[in-house]
Formats: C-alpha cells, sequence, structure tokens
C-alpha cells in the first residue's frame, strides 16, 4: 500500500475514520469551513479527486461524494479540462445570505448516504462518452410505431379509465394478460397471483418491506445486480453472496450458506445473470428447488433477460419447475421494450399475496394505469412476439461486434461469451483495478460499472459489468477502443506512481 | 369490557396474545387445521367476523385478516347474504396437491401484517356501495379532454424520448415548469432542487429512506395522513402525535413535543388538514418555523390540497416562509387534476437533493416519463388554471351537500365546516365507536374511514374521515343517509348487547 501523505499544500485536514461521520461528510464541512473563513477562495482550483483521495488517504469515492455534494450546494464546479474550481460562497458567511438551520448532510441516514455515494461515485466522463455502463435498451430499438398506435386506441377508447387510480395489485386487464403469458411460459399463475410493480426494482423493494426485517439475512448470487443489494440492505438485511460459475449459483456452497445463515431470502438471475450472463443448468435448478424447499426459504427469481437468447432457449425459469410454491417470479417491460414505462410484475404463491400487495400500496398506492394499459395492449398483441424476436437478433449482433472489438482491441481482458441478455462480464488485467481505471475511462470518454458496485461481500475490484444492449454496433467498437486506451493508461499509470514525486495542488487560477 | 366468551360451537381455539405470532396468523392457522383434519367441512358458514372476534377475544381486524389471508388461500369465501362459506382445502391434505414448502403468513415481517391488517382491514360492502372512505377525485372531474388532446400532441412530436427511463431526480421539462409555478406562489425553487416522485405517498417513503433510521422519532400531527404514519414507521420510526385544533398544530405541545423528543423530521399538513381540513394560520406557521429552526429540525410539508379553498385563499405553505432551508415541500398532480398518472414532486434545500435522488433512484429509478412530460403539457398549459378553477367550485359545493345532508340525516355528528380540501372529519355520537360503526355501515352500502387508521398514538375510534370530493352531489346525500341508518344500527346493536344471549355459531348450510 501506497503511504497517504499530508496535503501540504492544502488547507484541508484529512477525515478521521474513527470519528462517527462519513469520511465524506466531514470532509464536505473542511472544504466549505475552508471557503467560509478565506483559507480556500472563489476561483481557486481543488486537487483532481484521485489526487486529494492519495494526499488525504481516503477512497476516491468519499472525496467524489465530497465534491458532488459541495457541487450540490453550488460551492464547486466541475470544468472539463480544467478540474474543480471554487465558485460560490456558503450561506452564512459575511457575504449575508442567511445561515442554513439545518446541516443536511449529517441529517442523511447512513443507508442514503451509501446510497449516494454509489449513485454519484462513477466519474463523471466527457459529454460525447460512450456508455457502456448503461443497463437500458438502445432507444432505437424501441417499438415506438407500435406503442403509438396501441396508444392511439387506448385513447380513443377509454377517456377517464386511462387517468383513474390503479388498484394496488394492479390493473385488472394487465394481470390477465400476463397470467396468460406467463402460464404459456410454464408458470401455473392466475390473474389474481400477480401484482403489477412500477419496475423490477420497486418489485424487489415491495418484496424486501414484505418478508424481512432489520437483522434478516438473504442468500444472493455473488456477484449480483448491484441494485437489488441496495433494496435488501435498506431493508436493513444482511446479503450474502455465493459465487456464481458458468452454470450459475455453486449449489454446494448455497447449501452450506443455506445451513449456516439461515435466510430469510434466495435473491437469484438463474438466465443470463445480471452481471455475468451465466445461466444456471437444468439439474442445478432442481437442485436450487430441493434445497430451498428443505430450508423452507422463499425465492426471489429475477428473469428480465429470460426472453432474449441468442442461441438454443434457456431451462426452464424456477417458478415453472416449483412444486412448493416457493418461488416469487419476476419480470419487467423495461429490459423487453421500453424502460420509461416503468411496468414491471411479481407472480406470487397465493399466500404471498397479501402481504406483498399491502407493502406495494403502501409504497406508492398503485402503478400508473396509463403505462398498465398499453402495456397490457403491447403484450396482447403480435408485437410482442416479433419485437422479441427483433430485439434477440439485434442484441446477439450487438454482442457479436463487443465480443470482437474486445478481442482485437482488449486482448488482455478475460471474459466468457455471454449467451443471451444485455452484459458481459469483463475481468481487468492484474495489477489494473477499477479504482484505476475508471478515472482513465473517464479521460478517455467511456463509462462503466466497476465490478465491486456488485458485490455483496466486498472485492471484485478486478471486474467490470459492459452493457452491450446499449449502443449501435460502430459505437461499441469505438467504445471499446476507448477503453483499450483507458486500460493503456491506466497500466502506465500504475507502473509511474512509485516514482512520482509530486502532486498537484491546490493554485490560483 | 364485555367478556370474551369461548366459541363452544367451534373448533377454533382463541389465539393466545402472549405467543411470538400474530393473532391473525395463528387463526389462519387454527382454521386452516380445522379445514384439513375435517373440523370444519367444504360448505360449512363461518361466523361473522363481528360474532367470531367477540367470541376468541379478538379485535374485529383480527378476525378480518385472517378471513383475507384464508380468502387469497382458496380455503373460504365471503357471500353478500350468506357468509362466509369455506370453499376449499388446503394443500398438503389427502385431496393430493403437494405442501407448499413456505408458511408465507409467519414469512411476514410484522409491518407488513400491520400494513396488511390496515389494508384489507375494511370490512367489504355491498357492490352497491357509496363510498365516502375513498381518497381521489370524482373521475367525473377529471380534465379528460385536455390531457388526450396533450397527449396526441406529444404522440406526435417526441416519439421514443417518451418511452425513455427519465434520470431519477426526474424529467427536465417537468423539474422546470414545477420550479416555475412554485416559484410564482412564492416558493424560491430551481428546477435542480425539484425531485419527481411516483405519486405524494411514494415521495415520503423517500424522504424517510434519506433521512431516517430505526428508532429515530418523527413528530406528525394527530391526527394525520394514514400512509404517512405507514412510511414513517416502516422506515423503523417512532411517529409522536401532537393535537390539531380548528388553528392547526398546537404549537405549545409542538414545543413540549420537539423538546422531550428531539425528532429527525417534522411533518405536516398545514393547508386543507388531512383529514381534518385545518389550516394552520400565519402566526402559527411563523412560530412552527422557528420552533424548527431553533430545534434544528427538518419540516415535511405535504400541501396537496392548498390549491383547493373554498373561501379566502389560505396563508402562505411553510416553504415560502422558510428563510432558513428547512422545508421539503410536497406537491402531486392526483388530488388537483388525475391520480392515474402518478406523478407527485417534492421541492428541497439544495443539501438535501443528494440523499433524496439517490433514495429515489434505489426505490423505483424513475418516475414514468410519458407520464411526467403529460402533466408538464398540463401545467404549463391554460388547463391548469381552468381546471383548478373548476375543482374548487366542484369541490365547494360537494362540500356544501355533505355538510346539509350531515345536519339533515346525522345531527348526532360532530364536525367542523372545512374551508378547503377533499376532507370532513366528523366525531361519532357516544358511546357509538367505528368498532360497531363500519360493519353497520358495511351492511348499509356505505364506507368510511375509522379515525384509528389516523392516530399516531391510538385512540381516535370516535371519529371517522368522510371525503365528499369523489362523488355527484346525490350520490353524497345518500351516502349521509346510509351512514344515518349505519349510525342508527350501530346505535342498537350496542344498546341490546349487553342482553344477548346467543351468537351465531358454525352450522352447515
Amino acid at each position: 500500500m501506497r503511504r497517504p501523505r499530508p496535503a501540504r499544500q492544502l488547507p484541508i485536514p484529512p477525515p478521521d475514520p474513527a470519528a462517527p461521520t462519513p469520511l465524506y461528510v466531514q470532509l464536505v464541512d473542511s472544504i466549505e469551513d475552508g471557503i467560509r473563513h478565506g483559507r480556500l477562495q472563489v476561483g481557486q482550483r481543488l486537487p483532481a479527486e484521485r489526487d486529494l483521495a492519495s494526499d488525504l488517504g481516503v477512497s476516491r469515492t468519499t472525496v467524489t461524494g465530497a465534491y458532488q455534494e459541495l457541487e450540490a450546494r453550488g460551492l464547486l464546479r466541475g470544468h472539463v479540462g480544467r478540474g474543480t474550481i471554487v465558485v460560490g460562497t456558503p450561506a452564512g458567511t459575511p457575504a449575508g445570505a442567511s445561515r442554513a438551520a439545518v446541516a443536511w448532510p449529517q441529517r442523511v441516514s447512513a443507508m442514503a448516504n451509501q446510497a449516494a455515494q454509489v449513485w454519484f461515485g462513477i466519474p463523471r466522463s466527457r459529454p460525447d462518452a460512450i456508455a457502456l455502463d448503461s443497463g437500458w435498451p438502445d432507444p432505437k430499438l424501441y417499438p415506438v410505431e407500435a406503442l403509438e398506435s396501441l396508444l392511439g386506441e387506448l385513447v380513443g377508447t377509454s377517456s377517464a379509465e386511462l387517468y383513474a387510480g390503479a388498484p394496488p395489485a394492479g390493473d385488472p386487464v394487465l394481470r390477465e394478460v400476463l397470467a396468460g403469458w406467463l402460464a404459456a411460459r410454464g408458470i401455473r399463475t392466475e390473474p389474481d397471483s400477480v401484482l403489477i410493480t412500477t419496475g423490477a426494482l420497486q418489485g424487489l423493494n415491495v418484496v424486501a418491506r414484505a418478508l424481512l426485517a432489520p437483522g434478516d439475512v438473504v442468500i444472493t448470487e455473488s456477484p449480483t445486480f448491484q441494485c437489488a443489494l441496495m433494496a435488501w440492505r435498506w431493508a436493513g438485511a444482511e446479503v450474502v453472496g455465493v459465487p456464481v460459475d458458468r452454470d450459475g449459483i455453486e449449489v454446494d456452497a448455497l447449501e452450506e450458506a443455506l445451513a449456516r445463515h439461515r435466510p430469510k431470502l434466495l435473491y437469484l438471475i438463474p438466465t443470463f445473470h445480471n452481471p455475468t450472463g451465466a445461466v444456471t443448468s437444468r439439474e442445478r435448478r432442481r437442485t436450487v428447488l430441493e434445497l430451498a424447499a428443505r430450508f423452507r426459504v422463499p425465492i426471489v427469481e429475477s428473469d428480465l433477460y429470460g426472453a432474449l437468447h441468442f442461441e438454443d432457449p434457456p431451462p426452464p425459469p424456477l417458478a415453472a419447475l416449483d412444486d412448493a410454491g416457493l418461488v416469487i417470479y419476476q419480470g419487467s417491460f423495461s429490459k423487453i421494450a421500453v424502460p420509461g414505462l416503468r411496468v414491471g410484475w411479481l407472480a406470487a404463491p397465493r399466500g404471498a399475496m397479501a402481504p406483498l400487495t399491502a407493502a406495494k400500496g403502501y409504497v406508492d398506492l398503485s402503478t400508473g394505469e396509463l403505462a398498465q394499459r398499453l402495456v397490457a395492449a403491447f403484450l396482447e398483441s403480435p408485437h410482442r412476439e416479433r419485437h422479441l424476436a427483433f430485439l434477440r437478433a439485434e442484441c446477439r449482433a450487438r454482442r457479436d461486434q463487443m465480443v470482437a472489438a474486445l478481442r482485437q482491441y482488449c486482448p488482455g481482458l478475460g471474459f466468457r461469451v455471454p449467451p443471451g441478455g444485455y452484459y458481459l462480464w469483463a475481468e481487468l488485467p492484474a495489477p489494473i483495478t477499477t479504482d484505476e481505471l475508471l478515472p482513465s475511462a473517464a479521460e478517455h470518454g467511456v463509462t462503466i460499472r466497476p465490478g465491486p458496485e456488485f458485490a455483496p461481500d466486498g472485492g471484485l475490484d478486478d471486474h467490470v459489468r459492459l452493457c452491450f444492449a446499449a449502443l449501435e454496433p460502430r459505437r461499441i467498437t469505438e467504445g471499446i477502443r476507448r477503453l483499450a486506451s483507458a486500460l493503456a493508461r491506466a497500466g502506465e499509470r500504475l507502473e509511474s506512481r512509485p516514482r512520482r514525486t509530486s502532486l498537484a495542488a491546490a493554485s490560483v487560477v
């Protein structure tokens, strides 16, 4: 480990890791105090995030979070090519504004502090950045014409109904359409065991509210969907990860974890797993269900990408193999059509419906009715299968493009070719980690998602998630070229770091 | 208190209040067990909820929750005029279905159990029931033509944009429109201090996530909006109520509560308070802000009804009087136009925006984009003021209708005439409580919301909330007539109860 050095030329004391206040809040306070008392002046340039982090012996995330907060308060502004500049003075200075009575950063819950650090923690990139960090489909693939035509029909016929509040469990038309579609895929479902959610992430939060209390344990794959981690943690649960290999979750390790932690919930993405792309084999699916039945643990099966297979169709969902009423199944319109309508769904065993519905009701009363009716119209029309076939072909072509570009430009990256879904999970060439790569990627105009976000138990900073669904093929190639440059730059920096003798410090510009 | 009596003719043991399992879950289990082992048979009628509650010495809510859960499991069904009938046998009986591996009711979080009891706790009424328990405007008042015309314009011009995921803080167009409208009402707001939420209730949940941790205290008015209570409690907070009189929250009691409980948050509805209709006076608004500044407590000001004044405009919102950056202000499209688009908003001090935005992001990523753009188009059009004027006049006429009907048919009810909003808060004639009134109201085909739902600290079972915004005037009159009959019936039942000698018990029909 490098030795942290004092920020000699800067009037910013290092935060104290032993203090109860989060490091980033301490940093916000000391920079604000510096500005208030003139130790830092308007127009002055602050060190780059990575340099200040290194000077103060804190993580880049801490500095990023503090700079973001200070920017939100109007005190700092980041300029491409010029760094971060002091642009304002805090309220309560002689300048005359009334002093804020509430120190918001100190009022924020620990979870919200953590969330803000993750949410705002990715370095902002050039305005022309290529977003390989996306989780959404390319807008060019949206079935816009079909949706507009269906919307036109709805508007002409349904009038006030479209603007009324739906029941908490969802619009009856959509619930019926979904029950039919799910049943056709082998999942025994009736309309009254379908619950509509405002997107899939809300569905996880609803499950968390219905089934979890602080201190409960949730077992997930490791890595797993980063927002799911936050859903479980925000309910006060502890998350325990079980490794994933090419055939999905490792069942021996799962059995051990079930016996050891007695979890309240098992959260799995068996098909085109996010972020690895892995598909849990049919045999392992049976084993997972047997283990869950033996330990009497409900399963949440998130199946947002299952329809997007590039080769043979995947094995049936756990919910279709479930004889014991263990599985709460989850789907969403966002990944198979468009994300902006915010419609997802749960199909749950009947006994789970009352608490899930009550939890959903108290979360946002109901999901938008116009959106639900539009999704229902789309899913019961021939557009559904036509669009899925189109999306499969497009995502496959984009995956192929990304794989070819990686082989050409980034031979040092390790990965498995994903057989479906949106994502490729890539291992960085040692000793580069996401701490080095992220700022270099921002400089080179490409954004990626760092492995640690997906880690239930820490680590994974030698991996990144790349999304191939969000971009046109030629942009994918360009993004991977930029990633190659960023990797090279990160490598150079690592090489040169031990010999570095001085750091950019504060200077008036 | 009446002495609980054993359900002699019923094979249902009384639940044990000392057991860790919720009473309603115990009741579900024992009824299911009774069916499984043939002590209760398909076709058999169970006692009415109130009678079973009385027999077993539990609350009606407990029995209602159990019947609901058993109905959800397909074991019971309620029939108007015939009572509740056993209609199925549980999985795991000799009938052959595989036994469910997860006993869902025992898996449910304590909060979700409580939520399900509240959510499903109001007795279902006749299909022709008149809903005085609503919180939504009458669909006949929706500005459907304006919305359809604006939607038509949007669909013609914006294509894929309408279906993309908005940023977590909201669509920039809507944030700008709202900032302008709020500023025109004296609330200093810029677009980047507006956060769009999926309805107002989600906004409260977002605030809870951002600012509260388990064990924190929130001070509210007593009574207060029932779903807000659940939002604070679901975040693990303890809610302390401060009484409301005609001029709003009682400030001496507030000061005492602030000093005593050192809350993390003060949640207020100063204008056309839900459920009482009270308006906090201008002088008290100043005092509330001074107290909050002194105790450094952020305020959430929910102002969903402020535009619906029937006489003089109310005093400015707290947010417009706030010099200290204390107030997170809340509004919603649901109460001033239509509820089904699920669009609400927060206007927050800048320091609060980062945690609020991160919390919102992890709750449901973003609010529906099509809905946001439609709301933006409406709010920046002349339709906004035209519709508000129309809605004010309509709600005033409906309030007048309700007040006249109450004076004519329910002279025993005590109430203050609300000067705006949706609700009238009525005091029941002693000794009738909501426990007696609710089942009678269900029989007579009128639904009301019981006072205890709105109580932060228990009690208030001598009050009900009546909504006059949801119904046409002649339906309001009919609803109040039915309420009068229900009150009379509840009174008769109370009179006759001490002399009652036998209860309806289980019998094969």
